[in-house]
């Protein structure tokens, strides 16, 4: 395997030796924002969205970025040229900075890392189970470094024989710590939580579709009983079918036509053959 | 000022050459927890309840301190002895570790650092200033990195004319983002929150003094307004009287009677003069 860099504000760093001050306040407070994209072929999938959204999670934690979006185009464009990987994932993390205090955000540091990611169509027919959990992310719409509980969880997932978690709260179901999630009801449907959620990519793609009846909604703890498909999207599983919620089968617990036509229309939509 | 030293996984490095590489999942995901203890005199203060609260923080994220208990202290008193600073404040982080895959957790990575810090009585006198927010802490009683809620707010609370922030949610009053909050009753009995705070070692003292009646309560938003006094309670605050919520004078707007008195017995139960 090639040696892989990363970008460090700008400057190309051998991965293994990328490193920063620990006085930085992700280390010290958990306090950043990122953003993570795909390539296919050596083609950014979605850049701009991306992109917009890296700039919103960055204002809402009043963090500044230095570098226009031209700029961090071309740096992105650099590490790709220098990591020669067609297919990856790309994460840009804008961290709260060196800090004195402890406390204080500094000048915010950005790294730009990029590591080897093929998407494997055959995920889709494996699909996925979900076991519920009461809890809300903070700040929801801006995709911070916090995922405190997701990683926490990861033994309550295993002991009830699921593979990802399924918040909820006051507002009903919101997401999975990295998806967004979607049902779909008797009538063919296409819902998602409207409320407390991260604006996903995917999942503004499968919004925009005309060709579907898509709407964003309240989704209650107790319809999930009702209902005849369940799906979750990101950036790097596409969609994935849900089979069972807390040991219960979705459905008949295979993947359902509507989940399957919307995953046709998005492979269609991304140039995946 | 002379050179400061660090502790990373028990090698002394300089301060400012202090890094740890970028794979570390409290920069990729927020994920680690720490504790803060001072030291008067060359000597620190409560430090087994800090130790105490540091394994437990730890065992809460499943993160393993390879460390024991003997083999922490020995190097914090390197790291004392190393840096001279008898005044100081000394903060121990264990971090997720180095990860493979961004979200699985590696070996913990322990990170030493110290800092001069003096207490200041008269900090006592100018109180503080409050405003009130509806938020309540992720793991409550774990310290972990988490402060993104407590760092973003920094520009309402100057906007509020506030020093800090004062957390409530459903179960009423919780805490500040880093200090323990009381208040004084009218038949004078000292009141702070039960339950979904950090379990703060000055909350712990004040409640072991058999001298004053103190309990764990649920404390309503709408009690402040009658509140004859109100204090917060930190390592670094030890005690200070809050004179304003949201704008309004608590009692007399001055530091009461009962604050000072526990004031008193805290300054002699740490042994400053």
């Amino acid at each position: 395997m090639n040696q892989q860099y990363v970008l460090i504000n700008g400057d190309l760093t051998l991965k293994e030796e990328a490193k920063i001050l620990i006085t930085d306040l992700s280390i010290q407070r958990g306090y950043g924002i990122f953003d993570f994209l795909k390539t296919i072929k050596g083609q950014p999938v979605f850049l701009d969205d991306h992109l917009d959204r890296f700039y919103f999670s960055a204002a809402e934690l009043f963090l500044h970025v230095e570098l226009s979006r031209e700029a961090l185009k071309r740096l992105i464009q650099q590490l790709m040229n220098k990591n020669n990987l067609p297919d990856s994932g790309i994460r840009i993390t804008l961290t709260g900075g060196y800090s004195e205090d402890g406390f204080t955000p500094g000048k915010p540091n950005v790294l730009i890392t990029q590591s080897a990611f093929t998407y494997n169509k055959e995920n889709f027919e494996k699909g996925t189970r979900l076991v519920t959990y009461e809890y809300q992310r903070q700040l929801p719409q801006v995709k911070t470094i916090d995922y405190l509980q997701a990683i926490r969880l990861q033994t309550f997932i295993k002991e009830n024989n699921a593979d990802d978690v399924l918040y909820h709260g006051v507002s009903g179901i919101s997401e999975c710590p990295r998806s967004n999630f979607f049902i779909v009801t008797a009538n063919d449907e296409i819902v998602t939580p409207a409320k407390n959620v991260l604006q996903g990519i995917t999942r503004k793609n499968i919004l925009s579709f005309s060709s579907l009846t898509t709407k964003e909604a309240v989704i209650d703890l107790d319809q999930l009983a009702k209902v005849k498909e369940a799906f979750i999207t990101s950036t790097t599983k596409i969609i994935l079918p849900v089979l069972k919620i807390n040991g219960k089968p979705i459905g008949d617990g295979k993947p359902g036509t509507v989940t399957r036509e919307i995953f046709k229309q998005l492979l269609r939509h991304q140039g995946i053959q």
